[in-house]
């Protein structure tokens, strides 16, 4: 019987491109043998060599996760669709404590859940690079402490598969975070995180719920902010730097708040700083710069003006030489902090 | 017979606040003693415990140095003035190469002058400070590599004398720059630089020859670092940054520039990059980039320009924490020097 297999961004370039294959099987190990004989690249990147299905990897049978119908034995029929859905490389938080350079930045983590202390301030993006080595690199580099995992249900864009990073490198030592930065939309973004959650126990969401031109959108943020929070999780939403949003997500209980410095990606540095400063100056929670980052200088300015951490991610991977920026990054996080402490001399009046 | 002593600035405070005091005697041994019966604590200054004159005080009597007329025992006529001229701290290039963070940073020395390599790229002024014990821990907290002093001969300006930092640190482990900062006219600036250079030994001339509004005076530095470069001396100076100007600089034998960023203590940051750039892109020579640099983050973006080093002084005197501002100043170098090699991204049109 005929049955649609639905192929992820990620996976397409082992399909030949196609977003569907259709195959025939009463059961899913039938339609993975199937699809195996079409596109063994593909086969192998859901399947190990044992022919189970690999860690972070999501297989979906109309909207059911096959954990909870029978797995690989999971009966098929007439019209049944196969989601392959994977978790892919979102970004990642900085770096292990002993390899950021100046101790009295990291001696206070600035954020604690539960057990878990985030003592890096450098937050980095890794869903960008196309190598899983070149990310183990970057994040070696940045000296992270979290690591960001997202699903694109949406199909909207391309990411390394965790399944690959996971042979890479070491991924139970970071803190994990779930990251909705995929979504454009509220709905979207729930289905995200109730995935990350239900799969891997991910109970820490880095909210982005995005405008079409991947802007934040802050009503609706706010709106799942509050629906993620009712649901016991805990939220790290990012927003225009609005204060009076910036005020609210604080009340309804969010455990930090990221500010857009600039548009993402656009490498405009901190257009305005006022509004930064605002917020921080008033903010009850850690507050997070990120968006628009472009140099050293950039994440110094943003780590001067109080921030708790800042988030970059472009910047790494549009610079010339990405591993010599994370090293500047990190450099800049410290220099920022420690000017901050320091408390810089008043400028004379103009 | 009554014979005139003048007492600079950095002194007056021993003698009750007077800038001369008349005392008699034949011989400058015999002045020293009466002073010493006035004013016990000024004679202390300049004499050690066996009566000799201290390391880097320099006596002149009328126009004389004492150490060519017979020291102590120089014979003196009714009306003589004897000057008492200290060195005093003047500022100081960055540090120690392993105490700076990146080795990559400071791999290569940005100047050589003979056989003394300049590594680190912080330079700071320490003129300021009141206390030769601060002096020496913001030395260290800097990592200075070059040690900077100055006379006073206008008497504009108090400073820490040198023969009290020698009792307090290892002076002789810097590379010696002479300074003219306290210079306000083209004379005094080469009156300075040929104490420091015959008393000395100094060689290496951080030129400054500043307007009354503390200003660098382009023109008159030119005829001046022309006329030292003609004695054999090495010379950093100081202007506004004039493309037309550094090129005149450079092509005369100057083995660097420094550029002013914004004017001195003025906190205001870099007021224009694009000529700070512009040279930058073109100089032939290193160039230093100083003057209002007030924050880490004002120090990254110097040297994301493209500097080879930059200069602070205020930012650390007048920061709420001067010793934790260096440490910030330490890795802004550190940050805005990798982010520079490591090309940034292009920010997007806007």
């Amino acid at each position: 019987m005929p049955i649609e297999v639905r192929i992820p961004t990620v996976l397409r370039s082992y399909a030949a491109g196609k977003s569907t294959v259709v195959v025939s099987g009463t059961t899913l190990r039938d339609v993975f043998a199937d699809l195996a004989g079409r596109h063994p690249e593909l086969a192998g990147r859901v399947l190990n060599d044992k022919g189970e299905l690999r860690r972070f990897m999501n297989i979906y049978v109309n909207e059911n996760d096959v954990r909870y119908t029978g797995g690989l034995g999971t009966t098929l029929s007439d019209g049944d669709e196969v989601t392959i859905l994977p978790a892919v490389a979102g970004g990642a938080v900085d770096a292990a404590p002993s390899q950021i350079l100046d101790a009295s930045v990291t001696a206070e983590p600035w954020l604690v859940v539960g057990d878990r202390q985030f003592r890096s301030r450098l937050i980095v993006g890794i869903e960008q690079y196309e190598s899983p080595e070149f990310i183990r690199r970057v994040l070696e580099a940045t000296a992270a402490d979290v690591f960001i995992t997202t699903l694109d249900p949406d199909n909207r864009r391309a990411s390394v598969l965790l399944s690959d990073l996971d042979g890479e490198m070491d991924l139970d030592k970071y803190i994990w975070i779930g990251t909705t930065s995929f979504a454009r939309t509220a709905d979207s973004a729930l289905l995200t995180v109730q995935i990350l959650n239900d799969r891997y126990g991910i109970d820490i969401i880095k909210l982005d719920v995005r405008t079409p031109d991947n802007r934040p959108d802050n009503a609706a943020t706010i709106t799942v902010a509050e629906q993620l929070i009712r649901d016991g999780l805990t939220v790290l939403p990012f927003i225009l730097p609005n204060p009076d949003d910036a005020r609210r997500l604080e009340d309804i209980g969010c455990a930090a708040i990221r500010l857009m410095a600039a548009p993402v990606a656009s490498g405009w540095g901190i257009t305005d700083p006022e509004p930064l400063r605002t917020i921080i100056g008033r903010s009850g929670i850690p507050v997070v710069v990120e968006g628009g980052l472009a140099t050293a200088t950039h994440a110094s300015e943003a780590m001067e003006l109080g921030a708790s951490a800042v988030l970059v991610n472009t910047a790494l991977v549009r610079a010339a030489d990405p591993l010599r920026m994370a090293e500047a990054m990190k450099h800049a996080i410290n220099a920022g902090r420690l000017s901050h402490q320091a408390k810089p001399m008043p400028p004379a009046p103009r």
